[in-house]
């Protein structure tokens, strides 16, 4: 089946707003077993959005717009789908009706500009937007289904998952259920994957279950897109899929899903009522930032401490070192870690080292990292050389870090190799 | 006139990438003082390459493709190009050359493959990519200027800057020297800007300069665009202009064009040969990883702490609070810094204490922010309220505790109302 997204407004035309919207729309319907053919962006104008709505009739089998659906002037969107199927508009009273609830729920009085957001073309469909005044809908427009939604993120996201891919499934006599299952990888790169996952999508029959990467360094994104007639067909699907993947990539899958590596750490942590303090160098505090990002990081995470200077780090941590002075080594690492723990009465200490060498301005960089891990009973240390631009060396530090504290506390070895590492 | 930008590659398409090429592009035109009408999205298929590219011909007066220029099979531009002007492609000896010298200049034989990246279109001329193999050209293609460029980034933004920003406006008939003037403020809503700025582009003739606002939470970006034949007459221009913007937005202003307000507070610490600690609440460390990295961040940035507990803070800076306990104050948060300061052995040291109150479930959060700055000589304190999601609190007091740091640097007063607060 052939679909094609018009996006439309000034602000995406411009160049002045990066059209996400498009990206998502898109990015979901490959999941669910869906492509898009064409996409076309045209600004708030009456005559060019008249055009690529003909355009796209004559071509698609589908088409979903996007933007226009507003209270303002410049929103054309269904007065130009009226005059492009040839109906006229006409006000829909119960969703007026629904937009007056909207503003007296808090406390305001409609404008009278929005009543235009409730003038529908004669022989739509109504999509309905449950936080939202701007009406969604769906019109037959030269015999080819076009389906509206309006321009904010949030609005549109809700109705194309909820509401219009169910309807393009329909229209494409697909399979009607679909799933992304999602696996986060730290340590392994696409093509490393894509080996050890050599044959396993053929675990489930008649090719139901896809297999897909995306790499984001450091992290890998396994995707599992599975449909099927029905949620128990589905399943049974994906089950023995899924199984076979997270054994094969075991330790390696930080988190699955909506989770994250730093979601994991805290949920462990709050399992055994513990806390973290840490310390890192070169990395301009992203270990803790991701930690105190992540829900409950905020009480969870004792103290964070940055600097390029590891004397600076080492009086932070309270360790005495006579003025014997100290170095990136694995000993300084440990014995920190102990220190800080120490000293924030936390359950649990990371400390991140990174010493750099290495030109920047004359190719890669060298980074030398020392990982050190303490808790209530136990001391580990991790050391690792990535070489690369010093951005990539900094990403690389602070993932390790945070994914030896995980496999630390799940009782995971911390030093299976990863991919990205040298010597 | 009417131009165009058609994209191309699976990625795009399929919504994996998202189209920022598209946006910068587009962006680009419009500082220039040129529109784009139409935006096009195809996939790298043969037959729909072609049939965009017609139909941009047959609407526009010049059009800018964008992909499809690699070594790959995948990679189309060339080949549909020639078919769509009804000409042949032909090896051009120079670009190969250029290939090959490439790949020695890197020790590495160049790829038969890439030969590909030399065939272009018989009539086209080129384009140069100094920083890659992909090959730009421009081509007419039914009495239409199609310009070609590579999807990679870096690559596309030079030769669009240089090469075809240049060509399009010659097309065009427009002056042909341009530029747009920047300036970064925190503090200022877009409508108080707006209003502040009043008849101000009406010091330039002949509306030759333009202003326009980007608004990206807590910073503003107000933009003079102005184009001349010469940039003489361009400087002429700008100049009452631009004074007269920096008066009226005065302090308010924290940095310029490509400056950051992070780089202005290290350039002022680097000409006093002095350094800053830290102490952050709430913000998740980013006062210190906004500084660190900022070029030099990491040797004048001692060190930098973050926590939500103030205990922790206090300990941190080796503040003797003697039982007493400390709470969110200014008094607090003197205290704090002219602690932190002795003890890291800095010039300079910010504290940015928050305290949040209000569910997180239910509508907007209170944070009271108590900002604390000591030099050598001087202690200053900063109170502000921002109601809003904790994101928008979190984000303003980052910057509230930065821009305090930059106006005591620089001799500004640090309590200057800004429009966020409240009470």
């Amino acid at each position: 089946m052939r679909i094609e997204l018009l996006c439309t407004g000034d602000e995406i035309l411009t160049g002045k707003t990066v059209n996400t919207n498009y990206s998502h729309m898109a990015g979901r319907l490959g999941e669910v077993g869906l492509t898009v053919s064409w996409g076309t962006t045209v600004g708030d104008d009456r005559g060019t959005i008249y055009a690529a709505m003909l355009q796209a009739a004559g071509r698609a089998d589908a088409v979903v717009v996007n933007g226009g659906l507003g209270p303002t002037v410049d929103d054309l969107s269904q007065e130009v789908a009226a005059e492009a199927a040839g109906v006229r508009l006409a006000l829909d009273p119960a969703w007026l009706k629904r937009i007056e609830a909207y503003y007296s729920r808090r406390g305001r009085v409609m404008p009278s500009t929005n009543r235009k957001q409730a003038m529908l073309p004669v022989g739509s469909e109504i999509i309905d937007n449950p936080i939202g005044t701007a009406c969604g809908f769906s019109l037959s427009i030269r015999g080819t289904p076009f389906f509206f939604t309006p321009g904010v993120p949030r609005e549109m996201r809700l109705m194309f998952d909820e509401q219009i891919i169910p309807r393009l499934l329909d229209l494409s006599g697909l399979e009607t259920v679909s799933r992304v299952k999602r696996f986060h990888t730290f340590g392994i790169g696409e093509s490393r994957a894509d080996q050890l996952l050599q044959g396993v999508p053929g675990l489930a029959p008649d090719d139901a279950v896809k297999l897909g990467f995306q790499s984001h360094y450091p992290q890998l994104e396994t995707k599992l897109m599975v449909h099927a007639a029905t949620t128990t067909e589905m399943n049974r699907r994906l089950e023995p899929v899924e199984t076979e993947v997270r054994r094969r990539l075991g330790n390696f899958i930080v988190a699955e899903d909506e989770q994250s590596l730093e979601q994991k750490i805290l949920d462990a942590l709050e399992d055994a009522d513990g806390s973290v303090a840490t310390i890192e160098m070169f990395t301009g505090g992203m270990v803790s930032s991701r930690l105190l990002g992540a829900s409950g990081g905020g009480c969870r995470v004792r103290r964070g401490v940055v600097s390029r200077d590891l004397e600076q780090l080492a009086d932070a941590a309270g360790f005495e070192h006579a003025g014997a002075g100290v170095s990136v080594d694995s000993k300084t690492a440990a014995a920190l870690a102990a220190s800080l723990k120490k000293r924030c009465g936390s359950t649990h200490a990371l400390v991140v080292l990174v010493s750099v060498s290495g030109d920047p301005d004359r190719g890669d960089r060298r980074g030398a990292i020392r990982i050190g891990i303490v808790d209530e009973g136990d001391s580990v240390v991790r050391k690792a050389t990535l070489i690369g631009s010093g951005q990539w060396v900094r990403l690389g530090a602070v993932e390790l870090g945070l994914d030896c504290l995980r496999r630390h506390l799940y009782g995971m070895p911390v030093d299976q190799r990863i991919d990205f590492e040298t010597g």
